[in-house]
């Protein structure tokens, strides 16, 4: 791990990194006061060009648990750079002051191109577009290993927006590490995954299909996304497609009982209420594993330990 | 007050809680250098929905001269309600980062709504709308107890925007819980006290006036209120009553030596700046004090003890 | 300096308690780990009337750093003022919570009259509109003593926006009290230093040119400056002159080889890129510098030792 100074995209870990992070949160959520003091004297800067609350909560919340200290802004117009600074000044000088940032941006490659000109401060990739959500992947890795156990076997249902959907990419590309992991990607024929991401599956690795109720009984884990009105060009086609599939009571009369249900929130009505109260549904500790694994993360990329 | 999780009303609280909240301050103010570390590895969650710069920054520093640390945003866009979220959602999803919250809400009722869907993070209203504010009204009776040692037989003259002063609405009942107190209510026709905060004191138990300097004789305490721009519908209305009651020296003349004089901040002219040096000014100091009672608050809520 | 609460104008410092605070920034250097609880308990206000990442960020690491917290705001519609409050006011409010105070302003004099109105709790001007920035020019300082050791007898050119400059300004009142320092100033006609500045200095003390190459070869120091377009009238002024001196290799290769090369930043392109890999560039180490004169101020002010 000594030489990953940066978290970008979600394969900067090898799954043998990957474990030894999990096994590091494993840790965390099971005696997190062993873990107050550990980044004592040390600053996270959240960087968040575009706002994104969830996320830099994630973030900082992490941070402030392991005893950490955060200086950072949740504004584009109140950076530098609309004074014509560069990225690659900001982030130098915001190394002058911090010991490890978090950067989220509206535009592709902004992450990377600030761990090139950050040879000191680890620099993590918040979201840099429609690119990659490195955190999410990890969050959502963290929360099949705690409810399953393993990565391996499993039948893993994302249903939703599968054409812009980031964190489903990710997510989809990191669990096809593992072994004999079969994927139903369920979406209407215009959010259909696109053909770069199936080309990396093995053709018995996916099936698709169009319909949620005729499938989900076989799933070992059912992943809703949200259909994301700013990435539709008009609101027509938003409106006619954001309830596709929701999933409620009904629908899940057939799903396993040990089958989880998954989401990277916020959702907005592709999950109904009457859900919640299933005690298959575990999106809301989703997000509690997202901190710990950031907490984890944190820890790695600053080479501290308790 | 174990059963009491979130503060949304004021009388959330019984007497018999109150008094242990206010004992509670009393230590604190006497002894901060005990408090530093109380709230360590606790995080609260600062919602402000519309900002209030000085409500955030007291709950903020409250927390943080606990030794907890804080997470937060004073920007309604910045938050996930404004991809869609529920507010039900968004509070859940806090609930899985931080250990209490803070909201404050332009809508009626949200605070009491997030408190619903919040079974294990306690929820403090930092007001919403014109309905409660229940930690101002906390601070002004830490106020009348710090410089009156008791809550029974004073005379409380309150004086300005009666109609719309949520404060005042909130100090008046809270008071009128106590023995044999009386009160002077000071306006201008357009803006008094409403018929419903009315109907609930005994009819021997306040008298009404437009005339702030034949009355101030008889007060105990002057509650000053400001006149909010952004509580009426024209600014000519705003214009024509905004100087109504200005306290300046020569009003105070007749005021007894021992009255105080309170006001819920911010002040634009409804107080001269001459006053600010009279002792019995005290409204900078009840701002002091808002901040210890609200460490008091959520040692309470989170149950901590020294 | 127990007289000394506030910090308005760079000269509010004797040069011996300058020299005083750098020896405790020294200090700070050498050992950061001997001042991480040293402002545990206290609260420092980060007040930014209008947006400065930069500058606020280094206040608030340097706090943290500390051990210290902060609260704060960088958005001017935030604070209470545009509910109709005074600066007084709000300062008063803000000394209720915080031990010290940072204000960042847009209008003249901002900051010298919130320390008249501050009687507890120090204030710190972190600029105000084109008037001052006495943080920045400690931070000019101590770069200079650390890498030339002294403040006498050195040579220094400053390149650039000469008129509208006001960090220029304050460090060139600032250095001309020390023994035997030469000025170069160096700018197109349209931006020279403003006679009121150079009447401060002797005649001997100073020359002018508009030509960066040709005297480049004397310096000890070259400060370069930005020429930043919200100081313009008119955009195509602007457009004119910001290109004027750029600095790039070909012009160093006359430079003093011990030369420093110091610049405030943010900066457009007033200095190459390819420059950054030429030891003598100093400013980003000049921002790390920054933080640690902030951490020694704070100190000072708070009275603060280890």
């Amino acid at each position: 791990m000594n030489k990953t100074k940066h978290l970008i995209e979600p394969r900067d870990f090898t799954i043998e990194e990957l474990d030894e992070l999990f096994r590091l949160a494993d840790n965390i959520i099971a005696s997190p006061k062993n873990y107050l003091d550990v980044c004592r004297g040390k600053l996270l800067a959240s960087l968040f060009f575009e706002p994104s609350t969830r996320t830099r909560f994630s973030f900082e919340a992490a941070m402030l648990r392991l005893g950490g200290q955060v200086i950072g802004f949740d504004d584009p117009s109140a950076s530098s750079t609309s004074k014509g600074e560069t990225l690659a000044d900001t982030i130098r000088t915001v190394g002058c002051y911090a010991d490890i940032a978090v950067i989220r941006h509206p535009r592709e490659g902004t992450a990377k191109l600030a761990s090139k000109h950050s040879p000191q401060m680890p620099v993590i990739n918040a979201g840099d577009g429609g690119h990659q959500h490195p955190t999410q992947t990890l969050t959502d890795l963290l929360t099949i290993r705690h409810y399953k156990k393993h990565f391996d076997n499993h039948v893993i249902a994302v249903c939703g927006d599968l054409k812009f959907g980031r964190t489903i990419h990710s997510l989809v590309k990191a669990m096809s590490r593992y072994e004999n992991v079969k994927f139903i990607f369920i979406s209407p024929d215009e959010l259909k995954m696109p053909a770069y991401i199936l080309d990396e599956l093995h053709d018995t690795a996916y099936t698709q299909t169009d319909n949620l109720e005729m499938v989900i009984d076989q799933a070992d884990i059912l992943y809703m996304s949200r259909v994301q009105r700013e990435r539709f060009v008009s609101e027509e086609e938003y409106e006619r497609l954001k309830d596709y599939y929701i999933l409620d009571n009904l629908k899940l009369q057939n799903a396993k009982e040990d089958m989880i249900i998954m989401h990277p929130l916020p959702r907005v009505n592709e999950i109904s209420d009457e859900v919640d109260d299933d005690p298959r549904a575990v999106y809301f500790e989703q997000a509690r594993f997202g901190m710990f694994v950031r907490m984890a993360l944190i820890m790695k990329l600053l080479e501290l330990e308790v």
